[in-house]
This record gives C-alpha cells, sequence and structure tokens, in this order.
C-alpha cells in the first residue's frame, strides 16, 4: 500500500491509500479528486495533467508533455502509476473550462434579455406564460372545545371553499407543517396550491404575513455545459443564473464514453450522482442563495438535456441507445417528482422533461425548437445547436426533420488545451494583422479582464483570422513563421494570442495545430451533416431562408467567420441569427407555460428523425469537410489568402 | 471529559466519551443505548437499573434498589451522574417487557386464526376481502430498427389493451427498471399494478418466468408493543407475524410524556427515528426473511395506533393533542407514501392509515372496531382495547360512542417490577393454594418454559387469588404472612412466584405491592371509564348485552378473574369474548379489503366522542374504584375471603 497526496492549488489536500501499481487517475477517479479526462483515460487527450511534487510515481512522457513541461513535473495522470507514496498537485487549469461555477449577476441586462425574449415570442403566438402554480390565502376560525375539527379537515374545507374544487390533496410534506404553521399564525395562512381540473395539490403552507415566492428552475443538462435559472413562477421572472460544468465530465467527454462508463459495476451511480449530487445540488443551493430564497420553495422544474443526458440523470440504463436497434426507455415520463432523485428542491416539486424524439436527439432539441418558433413560420428555416452534440432541425410550419451528429466538446472550449466556456477571461472574438501577425482580442468581463483561454467564439474567430492571414494551410497546419508561431519539440505549431505576462494564465494561451485540428473535425461534423439532411429531403443548402444557432459557443458568435471557415452554410449572413441557449430558454418556456409545455410535446411528435451514421454519403461528406473551408471550394466565399 | 462503557449481556459494549457530571440516562439516550425509563427519567417507576462495574459513579440510594441489590452493584441510570471514566452493564431484564423481537412461527395455527376469523366475519357481512393491487402479464414484441418505440410506450400500450384503461402511470422506481428488465426477459414480462377507475399505477415490473408475491403489511402501533402482519395480497395469506417494544418507550411509558419529549429540541426526529428506523424497519426485514419475501415487494402498508402515535409516526406536532381544545392534525390522510418516511417497504407503497376520531380516541379502536363488528348488531356491545391507554366503544348498529382513558403500560406488563409481555416465559395464568399459598403456573412456550416474567393476564390471576385467599387486602397490601411473602427493608411487601432457582430469569419472579398498587389504578382506569360513559348514556352496566375484549394482555385471560377484581362489569362470563389484537386484524382487514377500509371511515364518522377528563364525576368513579373490587362492593360477586 501507498498513501497519494492529491494538493489543489487552494492549499486543500486529500490523503488516499491505495495499492502500489494503481493507475493515478483510476485512484483519483476512486476518491473523488476530479481530474478532467475527457478521453476516458486513453492518453489522447493530454487533459489530465498534474504536477509531480515527490515521491515515487512511474509516468511515461507523452507527446501532451513538453521537454520543459517534463522537467517542471508535470505529467499526465492517465499513463502514471504509483510505486510508493507520492505527492502530486493537481492544477485548477486541468479543469479550467468545466469546474468554475458562474452565478450570474442579474443586473446584466443581457443576461435576462434572451428569456423575456423567448418568453415575448411565444407569447406573441399565443403560448400564454400561465401554469397551475397559485398562491391562495386562507383565513380560519381558530379550534374551539366546540369546534374540533382536526386541522387538515379545516384547511381542506377553507380551500374547497376559495378555489371551488373538491378533492383537496394534502401531502405528507404539507401535513407534517400543518400544526406549527396554523399556530404560528393565529390560522391566518396562505397556500402554494397546484390547480388541476378535478383536483388541488397543496405544495406548501406559510403564515399570511409572509412575502411568498413561488420558485421555479429550468435548466439545461448539456454533455460539457450545464447551465439554469431560478424564476418566480407567478410572473415569470428570472432571479438567478448560473452555469457550470458537467460533473460527469471527468467519465468522458461525449455520450458514448459516459454510457460506457454506466455500464461498469455502480457506474450508473456513479453518473448520476456526479450530475445530481455534485452538479444541479450545489447549482440549485447558490442560486437560491442569490436569490434571497429557500430551495424548497422550488415548486417545480423543467429539464432539458439529450437523451443520453436524460437517461443518466434518471439513473437508466442507456446502453441500449447505443446499440442497435438504439432504443431509449422514454421519449416523456409520466410521474416524475424531485424526491425520486433526491434533488434539492421541495420533494413534492414535479420535473418536467423536454421530450426525446430518438437515442440522438433529446429534450434540448425539442426545447430549442419551441423557442425558435421554425414551426410557426413559413420560411425554410434551419436550427442548430451548437453542443458536444450538434442537432439540426430544418423544416417550417409544414414538416421537420432532425437529426444529430458528434462534434466534442469543441464549440464549449473542450478538447482545446487552452478552451474554456464562455464565461470571465474568454477570449471570444480576435482578428489579427496579416501583415505584423499581432491579434486583437476581445474578452469576456470587466475592462481591463486578461484572457485565461479561449471559447468556441473565439476559436472560430483565430481559425478564420489565421486563415484568412495565410498563418495555416487548409489543413491547419502552421505555415508561416513569426514571433507569435512557436513549434515544440515534436515540431507542432501554435498562435500565441497572449504570452504568459499578458494573460490571467499560468501559461501562454494558445491555439495549437492538435486544437485547430479538433475544431476543423467539430465544424466539418456540423457542415456534412446540414448537406446530408438537406440532401435526404431533396433540399440544397441555397434553399435555406432563416438559420438559428443556439448553443454555449458564445453570443459573440461571428456567422461570417463562421461561413468562412467552411462550419455554416454560405447564405447571407444577415439571415443568421444567434438564439443563445435555446434548450434552457426552452425549458424555462415549459416551466412557465402550460401551453408551452404541451406544444412541445406536438413538436416531439411532428418530428421526424434521419439516423445519419445508416445515411450513404455521410463518411464522405464529413471527410471533405474536414478543411479550411471544404474540399469543394465553391461551396464558401473565397477569402484573401495572404 | 470521561469515557463511559455500557456493556451488554450479549458480551457488546458501547463506549461514549461525555462530560463530567453527566446524567447516565441522557447519556445513554444521546448515544442510542436504550435504557427503559418508562417514567422518562423522573426516579419514579425504577426500570433504568444497570449494573456498576467500576470506575467512578455518583449515584443516590433509591426505594427502587434494596441493600442487597446495592452492594451487588445495581443503580438507577436516572439518579446516577458521571465522576470519572466509568463501566455499567445493562441487564437484559431492564427492557425485558419490550425489547425482544418475536417472529411467530406460522406452522402455529392459533397464529394464523384470528386472522382468518377476522376476514371470515367481515366477508360474512359482506366486506369482500378485495383490493386495487393485481398482476398483469403482457408480452411485448422486442423493437426493431423499424419499430423504434421507446421502452415506456410499448409498456403502456401493452397495459392499456390487457386493462382497458387509457392513463397508465409509470413512477420512477419502475421506469428506473424497464430497459433492463424488458431485454432480460425478451420483453415477456407481468407488472404489479394499482388499478383505479380511471387510472392503472405500475408498481412493479418482473419477468413472466418468476413466481411473485404481491406483499402487503399491516401494523398496529401500540404506546408499549408494536406488532405487523405481512400478507399476500392477492389471497390474504399471512406470510408472517411479529411483534416487539415500541421503540419510543425510553422517551416516556404514555403518551403524554412522548409528546413532551417531542417538544423538545430535535425531539420529533428522535420520537420518528425510535418508531420508523429502530422498531418497524428491523421488524419489516425480520418478516420478510422469514416469508422469504424482498421488503420492495411490499406495495401497501395499512397502519393503526391511536392518534398520538400516528402523529410521532409521521414526524408531526402532537403538542396540540395535549393541549386544550385538544386538535389533532388530521384523523385521516389524503396522500401517504413509504417514501415520506423511509419505510423499508417499496417506495411507492401507499400508507393507510385507520382513522382517529379524536384526540385519545385513534385509528387503534376504529380499525378493532371494524372487526368487533358491533355495529352491525342490534345488541348493545362493549367493546374495550386494553392497551397503555384504555379504549372504550359502547352502541350497536344505531349509535356508537367512544372514549379513552389512561391505563398505563400495566396491561402489556409495563410498570410491573417482573413484568412482560405475553410471550414465551410469561406467566400467563395462576392458581393460588388457599392453605398452602403456593401457586400453580401455566407459562406461556413449550412445554418445561421456565417463567421470566408474568404479563397481562397472569397479573389478573395473581391479583384475583392473591385476593381470593386473603393474601392482600382490598387495598392490595400483603395481610398474611408466608414462605412467598417478603418484605423488603421499606416494608413494601411481595409475592414470590418462582424463586430465583426455578425461574428462567437472574432474579424472583414476584410482584410487589408497588405492582399491584399500578394493576389497581389501571383496572380502576377501566371500569370507572365504562360506568361513566354508560351513565352519560343514561344507561346502566346491566344493559350490556356483549362485551368485546381486544389487546396485548394475553390469550389466556380470565373473565371471571377480571370481574372479580373490580376490572369488567358482573355479567354472565358468557357474554365475555376476547378477540386477540382487534386493532392488528382491523388493519389486517383494511390492507386487503377497499371495503372493509371505505367501512372504517364511515364507522369513525358516525362515532361520537366522549372526553372523559371534562365528565363530571368521573374522578370520584375512579377513586372509588381503585380498590379490589370497588367501594361499592354490591357491584361485584362475593368472592370467598379466607
Amino acid at each position: 500500500m501507498a498513501n497519494v497526496v492529491f494538493h489543489f492549488e487552494n492549499g486543500e489536500k486529500v490523503v488516499v491509500s491505495t495499492a502500489l501499481g494503481e493507475n493515478l487517475l483510476e485512484t483519483a477517479r476512486k476518491s473523488n479528486v476530479v481530474i478532467d479526462a475527457p478521453c476516458s483515460g486513453n492518453a489522447s487527450c493530454g487533459k489530465c495533467k498534474v504536477k509531480y511534487l515527490g515521491g515515487k510515481l512511474d509516468s511515461q512522457k507523452t507527446r501532451h508533455i513538453s521537454d520543459s513541461e517534463y522537467e517542471e513535473g508535470w505529467r499526465l495522470a492517465c499513463v502514471s502509476h504509483i510505486a510508493g507514496d507520492v505527492e502530486v498537485l493537481v492544477p485548477d487549469i486541468a479543469s479550467a473550462y468545466r469546474s468554475r461555477m458562474k452565478v450570474a449577476d442579474l443586473s446584466s441586462p443581457q443576461e435576462v434579455a434572451i428569456f423575456e425574449e423567448a418568453k415575448a415570442g411565444l407569447e406573441e403566438i399565443g403560448l400564454s406564460m400561465e401554469n397551475n402554480l397559485h398562491i391562495v390565502k386562507i383565513r380560519m376560525e381558530p379550534p374551539t372545545l366546540d369546534d374540533t375539527m382536526p386541522d387538515i379537515e379545516r384547511v381542506i374545507r377553507a380551500l374547497q371553499e376559495e378555489t371551488g374544487i373538491q378533492y383537496i390533496r394534502i401531502p405528507y410534506a404539507t401535513l407534517r407543517k400543518l400544526p406549527d404553521v396554523l399556530r404560528r399564525n393565529d390560522f391566518d395562512v396562505q397556500c402554494i396550491i397546484g390547480k388541476a381540473q378535478r383536483h388541488v395539490f397543496v405544495y406548501d403552507i406559510h403564515g399570511n404575513n409572509e412575502d411568498l415566492i413561488v420558485g421555479g428552475l429550468a435548466v439545461d443538462i448539456g454533455t460539457t455545459t450545464v447551465s439554469a435559472v431560478v424564476v418566480n413562477m407567478l410572473n415569470g421572472k428570472i432571479l438567478a443564473k448560473a452555469s457550470t460544468g458537467n460533473g460527469q465530465i471527468r467519465y468522458g467527454a461525449d455520450v458514448i464514453n459516459r454510457i460506457i462508463e454506466s455500464t461498469k459495476q455502480g457506474g450508473r451511480g456513479r453518473l448520476q450522482d456526479a450530475i445530481v449530487a455534485e452538479t444541479l445540488n450545489p447549482m440549485i443551493q447558490q442560486m437560491c442563495r442569490a436569490a434571497g430564497i429557500s430551495t424548497r420553495h422550488i415548486y417545480r422544474v423543467s429539464i432539458a438535456g439529450n437523451t443520453t443526458m436524460n437517461h443518466l440523470l434518471m439513473g437508466i440504463n442507456a446502453d441500449p441507445l447505443r446499440m442497435e436497434p438504439y432504443i431509449p426507455a422514454f421519449f416523456k415520463t409520466n410521474s416524475f417528482y424531485a424526491s425520486d432523485i433526491n434533488l434539492k428542491v421541495n420533494p413534492d416539486a414535479h420535473i418536467i422533461m423536454a421530450p426525446n424524439i430518438g437515442s440522438y436527439v433529446g429534450g434540448d432539441i425539442t426545447a430549442g425548437t419551441l423557442v425558435s418558433r421554425l414551426w410557426d413560420r413559413p420560411e425554410f428555416s434551419l436550427f442548430i445547436d451548437l453542443g458536444t452534440n450538434g442537432e439540426l432541425v430544418f423544416g417550417n410550419s409544414d414538416f421537420m426533420m432532425s437529426c444529430a451528429c458528434s462534434a466534442g466538446p469543441a464549440f464549449e472550449g473542450g478538447d482545446i488545451s487552452c478552451g474554456m466556456r464562455a464565461t470571465d477571461g474568454a477570449i471570444e472574438a480576435c482578428t489579427i494583422d496579416r501583415d505584423t501577425m499581432e491579434p486583437s482580442l476581445s474578452i469576456i468581463g470587466e475592462e481591463g479582464t486578461k484572457p485565461v483561454g479561449i471559447c468556441g467564439s473565439g476559436i472560430i474567430d483565430i481559425i478564420s483570422e489565421l486563415f484568412r492571414c495565410g498563418i495555416i494551410s487548409p489543413k491547419g497546419k502552421f505555415i508561416r513563421e513569426g514571433s507569435r508561431v512557436k513549434h515544440d519539440a515534436y515540431g507542432m505549431g501554435s498562435y500565441v494570442l497572449a504570452f504568459e505576462a499578458e494573460s490571467g494564465s499560468v501559461k501562454d494561451v494558445e491555439l495549437t495545430e492538435v486544437d485547430i485540428d479538433n475544431f476543423i473535425r467539430a465544424k466539418g461534423a456540423i457542415f456534412s451533416a446540414i448537406r446530408t439532411m438537406l440532401r435526404s429531403l431533396d433540399f440544397d443548402i441555397s434553399m435555406i431562408e432563416q438559420v438559428y444557432v443556439a448553443g454555449g459557443i458564445g453570443s459573440g458568435i461571428n456567422m461570417q467567420n463562421a461561413i468562412n471557415i467552411g462550419m455554416f452554410p454560405d447564405i447571407p449572413v444577415e439571415c443568421y441569427h444567434y438564439i443563445g441557449n435555446s434548450s434552457l430558454s426552452g425549458a424555462y418556456a415549459m416551466l412557465l407555460s402550460t401551453k408551452a409545455e404541451r406544444k412541445t410535446y406536438e413538436l416531439a411528435k411532428n418530428m421526424t428523425y434521419l439516423e445519419l451514421s445508416t445515411e450513404p454519403g455521410y463518411m464522405d461528406e464529413f471527410v471533405a469537410c474536414c478543411f479550411l473551408p471544404h474540399t469543394d471550394s465553391t461551396l464558401f466565399p473565397s477569402v484573401e489568402q495572404g
């Protein structure tokens, strides 16, 4: 046995006793030490870097570690084995693109605008934002020796009178509080009720003098990023917003690796814990603290996620999703409550899930389609959700077809050496001077924020600019020399956006050939999917009239640059609309509006699902797309090449 | 700080670190060491005896400890304070009347007969033992690439066809198993469903080749004793039976002390844990093991208990029950599930509670009234439930009145120095030779079982015989000398039923003047309640036509002796019927039969509740009853006095 000490940058440490010869990454996982390994420990992504501090560790050198890095002590955890007592540092940067939770400051109107737009847009077309949650005030006569009716009876009668509904259901959680709340408030109370046609469910009871907020929670569970809002159910106001990495990332970057991990002994429980206990519950707690409400005052939850995320959230066997004939356990649930999965909101809160429509097109897309409103328009429109899975919906008010492709986490900054989500410190836009090769950066955050990494929209700009300036070839290799172009011992080139001294990081913020290669494959997956789906419908790219782009890529996305690198079809840039995280705004609409919820189920039913992997020509198309911009250069505008 | 070591007779021990000066009983409670203290630590009951083994303990000597006992090391925990490291023995006998769980051997037909009689009796008058739980077998076509319907949809459609009902609700627990169970069994499965008029609830799903048992659980939660049966819901067969002490006993012997304890900091949680986690869950586990079924295969629970027990089970503030105007939180619940209180059965199992009708007449009485069938007969009948609270129902098919009195735990062996429940080793009947004063004992258990203690029916016989033989006075004091009559240093007399050597205990099995006094007050409470209630109706004792006696007093109860000591009215002994634990058999009937359940709610509604404590003359009547047999000797047959 040996003792392994994991040190963290904040000074904390975890000491683990383990057998000699054990893999360091495995040891970390078993001890709940989070080290990112998007490739699930195959030594292919280079993300699981830790710094050796002392003791005995057997570790190969790999292409992900430069000589100088190796000398400084950097090792990949996945190829390191414990040879005796050992101490390592787990740097924050090893999980930079996922770990930092951001609870948004709602004083910034942009944070709120996207939800208000979604809400206004749906209201405009008749989907009023009404739901069945209400506050009912009741005032009862206190009991006397002549009127000894039990508390529950007294409340039921008052609510029957107030609502006109006979069947009043008082669940355990409410019954339990009854004697205390009634007596503390002299039988002058208010109830939070869910009112259906035939019955009333009494979620909660409080004194009449309390300022009550009926809270709701909308969540987008992405493979890489999880975002959520806490809202006031009575007026739709956003009370808090947060986003963070999906805690499941350490079990694999994409849905396939997650499913494989979930089939291992205890895997389903581990993945469910990673999303519920490690990701959602801390988020809920922080948001509620920011909003100044108790987590128990969230009485409804709406969740949009892809089919795999939905299965793993519920701890349901997802293996049939990846094996022929690719059958989900459910498209929609009909009985799902917070207490079922220990989600830390009111235990009786109903969880609404945006419906899946196939193994690889899930609730994130049906919710997103709802807010895109393409189903309400005659124009042929394309809805693109840029997540770890890229999903597309094409159609109009007459028909809709959807498909999914595996893009990987690059759009959200994953699989990119200096990648990060579109939060403070991220380079979100960039231009490069063709002559000096010097970059001008636009960084998310307050004036003067130093660059820490690059988010999706930044990567698009950088690649587009590097290509335009002739610094990289159509294959993404560096072909010009300069002070910002580096080559490592293996000959791998990179472009430095910010040298260590200028950056907010402990090293250069750069984009490497490996990063560019990863991103080209991601954009290639998207464009080939668009072409293949349209071809299956006998449509041509030029027939697309509107494009709605959604996802965590960043609101700074430059559509022209995305066209220039061959990611999006070459139609007028005015036809493009960035609609933000439509999965989250869709979940928000379903949370608030019973009509929107029903409409989403209806849309899901009417959507045709195209399985790309069995579609002839898709792979050839993908290979042709893995260039800048494409092997068929007539498809894209020619950019000046330096 | 000091270390306290609690040793147990089975060799186990618990070591606790605590502050100097701490009370030993409090320390035990905090550490979950169970030491009975029916008086809740007031040094009045003498039950919390522990044996000092070494170390530093400050402890007063009290009237409950004889000189020789004190010398042997016996101390009352409630008056002992920790003065340094100390070791004590917690003898089994300190909790003899409550701790031993007994899981019944169902090969003995008597164990089963009482339930079959209850069932047959109710069926006879039209309450068929039918409920809404069913097993439905369905066989589906497995999915293919051309038939990619999700699992839940496939099951719903099959169940719609099989049941003819459209709304099929699949809860989380079932959805979670779906992909695995369907694939393991090639889509050939059986579902356990709850079938209502408009919807079907799918509790569980299994392969079609499995032998399934649809289990149910009926429980009687007594203040002192908890009894339960596990039942096959499809045919009513009893699969296992158990009884044990109510784990709340260490917080007080009666409902008032329990309520007071529950109002202390954290008290509600402690009392709920004591009944759910410490009492019910271990019982369920053992019964299910004996029955050979999984605890998750219990799909419905029926509970009968008094109003306080029902409140404490649910962790609901019971304080208003004991304070004017004495208002319960509920008579009946309308939404209560196993998962609400972590009862270890199927988490979706519905918990039915026999309805309370007042603060001191609860579900145990309404359930008992159901099986007494007095509501179906023209004769004026009296139903007596001898529990820690004594409850009475008087009436016939036209009217019913009920009341409650506080008898204390004496009928179940509580508050009696050698008292125990009616299980193996209990003296359940006794005669005494008037000349030799030698007893003849009847002991529960196999031939040759040595006496360990005395159960309720045994105490009635002993007191009746001691009185008949002139060994005790009408006030219960010893007035004859003999080899079996002892007096301690304080002059307190006792009668030895079995000397240490003849007994299965570590000391003499005896009945003391304190015990007799406790029992006289218990029987006095019952008889005075009967007279007071009848008087309030302008009835006389002679008008009682039938008497149904229920409770854990023991099936060996000698009705004539109970009359002789002034406990029961003097009417012909043939009119008396012992109906066992009618609270449990009533809960069993409600569990199995939807009609019986509804009938019980109806009975509860039609029962008038008489509050004895405010009834004029009750206290005087009680005082008059605290004699053998009564101050008004004309009420009872004159027994030969020696």
